[in-house]
């Protein structure tokens, strides 16, 4: 079994990612503490690097993400929680932090072509 | 538009993502030459932080990756390649370099149930 490698500021990247749509939410961070209660309540902690304390993200905004797994890289020093979501990961209000594109094209996810699907329907419906 | 903030190293962390399956391939790090090479070539360099060099990924081992977007985090700290992959990601051979589960249950991609439903037409067939 790999063990974590927390870096030298005790810490180790977390991809979040929608359990469903596959699509990729947030990049953050943890630490002992956050990825041991994670574990635990099956709620996403974090810890913050700019508040520089433990985060349950969500606790505030509402939008918390149930943790279906956990899963560690070859080396150990990065994880991804897959998240069922409650509500938009972004402080933006976009369901993802990842929804500028600096290059090329992004690919269509399920979510994306099933909206595009519905509003054509409720278009030709009208 | 969201410019890319690089750390204390001059790197920023690059998630490669399956532009297909939508699977977390690696995470993994890219100076700003890296980023530049990667949006001018659509393939997928990095900087390698244990040997400090640049590194066009799948050179050596021919598993390169055609790079399809590039994206950014809402605070340019993060970004992610959505790639199209000629091979494994991962240095074992696995298609990801998240093959190890620490806790939950990691659920099914849209490959990996193609996967199990191939294989079940397969023992059928014999």
């Amino acid at each position: 079994m790999t063990s974590v490698k927390f870096d030298e500021n005790g810490l180790v990247p977390v991809i979040l990612q929608d359990a469903g749509t596959k699509q990729v939410l947030t990049l953050a961070y943890a630490n002992e503490e956050a990825l041991a209660r994670t574990i635990d309540t099956k709620e996403t902690w974090l810890f913050s690097r700019s508040r520089n304390e433990l985060w349950n993200k969500g606790a505030t905004s509402g939008n918390t993400q149930r943790v279906q797994s956990v899963q560690i890289d070859c080396d150990g020093d990065a994880l991804i929680y897959e998240v069922i979501p409650n509500g938009p990961a972004c402080h933006t209000g976009e369901t993802s932090c990842f929804h500028e594109t600096l290059s090329g094209e992004r690919s269509k996810t399920a979510s994306d072509m099933i909206g595009q699907l519905s509003a054509l329907i409720k278009q030709r419906e009208t």
